[in-house]
């Protein structure tokens, strides 16, 4: 089997289970026990902590460990919208924009549905891009929060974050990114980036599923998402899962020790894959941007076929990816993000989504994109579009 | 070493651990991923559902995964009283008992500071027990939702569940116990107990940490806590965590079996370390219900001491126990939940909880009594109180 769909999980790295062990077997404590095995689970907590701060480059009391990429966007986009809305009740209106994954959409309706929001979202071009220009247009003195995501997880458009923050925060509105998709492949120095807060899944970079983390930043006032015992300096309540935040912190140090040299290689390998494909495929279509992409992710539209009978072809050849998001796996609606970028329904109805880890090879991409070409050519033959 | 803080937290059992393997190797996929990998993640997914209601009694339908006790209990009190509200504004109340987890009475202060509700704390009687009588005089028409534990994390007192959730439901109120302590060592039954939720944590009975279960019965409506991707049937968002699912099941269905017989068994072991340290230690007060307790919780007072310094002593010997709960150590307020049964401050500051698992051994506690009757008198002597 060639797996070809890391956008949506990747197996835990055999480092990262390794350095989760003793926290699985005989250093089992709870971190918030005052005793030795309490305390051993505490340091290594910390230690956890620390080394996600050293590549977010920020302090360890600016990283709260979550269940995961959703809850952190949630926590992000609740939380601060919540605390500034409880300052200042003028603060309801919240800008996110069209190719948000749903744990921000649908964060952001929540605050609609039972806060009082506005949620006002700003397109993106036929690219994926969020312009500047279309930020600066949508904020208000009523804007309690901004979230624009970093790359996107089915055309893998990487936005330019640094200019977006910027111009969030010159008008003294905080920024959330999630960059659950960017984290392994981009560089996440929240300073350089200037964001307020950023997301980051556990298992999209080789830590096990049920954890994540959020970034906040400095002193930016939050409302929990889970209350209770005050866990996270009170900003997220539960017993902290000990072995999930060492996975994480191991995996994302392992990522970032690796990722200029892995990003580039990637990239070149996602380059001649796209070329082989379109060079292939009549019709075939990229999607996305065409330069600022994610390394990790080629994704296309094929006319004239149906993704899903398009996939099972190439699940038939050994080649295993998807549609899009996980997410919406199976669903028969056309792909938002798809149509945010123009596509027509029908076409983004034949979209598939080719997505890498960082072990990916080129032969494997040589036979992929073979099999991509004959298993259109089929669908196509077949009429089963 | 003698571990007698099992109520804190417990170490993953082997079984448990090997039940997971598979899903923190080879079988990674996502289970919203619709090709091999992500249906055998799908497959183990729905296994361990079906698992968790076998021992519930209930449909599997009926079970959301979450990453823990506390997200369950923030997901009931939070997401049964915003529905309903949301449907019928005039309710705007929701009623709990003194003793709760803070899980639970954070969960309703939120709803107080955010969301316009009235919470109805009701008391309990010197030996933790909430009567029905109390609870009958709190519900009034626009109570939303009634909350109150199984058996209580300090003191082990267990409630009339099976009454309160009748009275409750007699009068058309959704009722939610947070089983959290309880699971493992008493029925889980949820028809039996007539509870509407029911809230379960993995890593107090042998799961890792970073799982948890919510019962929801039937067609309770429930808004979520966290949004998104709409997994868990549109109650819980975010991938889920399969490996600490199929943990959770595998360590839910092992204690179910057991069950009956180490309920007794442990129960007999507590009832000798009880009358071993009342006779040992003079002015030990037991706290919490004499016969309605967890068959794993024996929970003291030691007058003329502090509860950190008995601590102290009795892990120098070995033995470790806590003060109270673990999301409380280390604070220098008197216990909430001691402090509701009358308990004074400067007696409640002198608490100390043992907790076992459920192969604790009579030679252990024997051990265990003798070190308690030797560090209570050292601190005395001391005069470290």
């Amino acid at each position: 089997m060639i797996f070809l769909d890391a956008a949506a999980t990747t197996p835990v790295r055999r480092e990262v289970l390794d350095a989760m062990w003793p926290y699985l077997t005989g250093e089992f404590g709870n971190p918030s026990s005052h005793h030795s095995l309490g305390e051993a689970a505490a340091d290594a907590l910390a230690r956890a902590r620390a080394a996600v701060a050293g590549v977010l480059g920020c302090r360890p009391g600016e990283v709260t460990f979550t269940s995961g990429g959703t809850e952190a966007d949630n926590l992000a986009v609740k939380g601060i919208a919540l605390a500034r809305q409880a300052a200042d009740p003028t603060l309801n209106r919240v800008v996110i924009s069209s190719v948000e994954h749903p744990a921000v959409e649908e964060s952001a309706r929540y605050l609609e549905r039972f806060h009082g929001f506005a949620v006002d979202v700003i397109g993106v071009d036929a690219t994926g891009l969020v312009t500047p220009e279309a930020l600066a247009a949508a904020l208000r003195p009523e804007t309690a929060l901004v979230s624009v995501m970093y790359a996107n997880n089915e055309v893998g458009t990487v936005q330019p974050i640094a200019r977006l923050a910027s111009l969030a925060r010159s008008r003294g509105i905080p920024f959330h990114t999630d960059a659950v998709q960017a984290a392994g492949w981009l560089p996440l120095d929240v300073k350089a980036l200037g964001v307020d807060a950023l997301s980051i899944s556990g298992h999209k970079l080789g830590a096990p599923k049920g954890c994540g983390v959020l970034y906040i930043r400095g002193r930016t006032r939050i409302e929990p998402l889970v209350h209770g015992g005050g866990q996270e300096r009170g900003r997220r309540s539960g017993t902290e899962n000990v072995a999930g935040a060492v996975g994480l912190a191991s995996a994302l140090t392992l990522a970032s020790g690796r990722q200029m040299q892995v990003a580039e290689h990637v990239a070149a390998l996602r380059d001649a894959f796209i070329d082989a494909v379109l060079a292939g495929v009549p019709g075939a279509v990229l999607t996305g941007h065409p330069s600022e992409r994610l390394p990790s992710v080629a994704s296309f539209c094929f006319p004239g076929t149906s993704g899903e009978s398009v996939l099972l072809e190439l699940e038939r050849q050994g080649i295993v990816c998807s549609s899009g998001s996980a997410c919406a796996a199976g669903s028969d609606a056309p792909s938002p993000v798809l149509t945010a970028l123009g596509i027509a329904a029908e076409v983004a109805q034949t979209a598939v989504r080719f997505s890498f880890d960082s072990g990916v090879s080129s032969q494997d991409l040589d036979t992929a994109a073979l099999a991509v070409r004959d298993a259109v050519a089929s669908v196509r033959t077949l009429g089963r579009a």
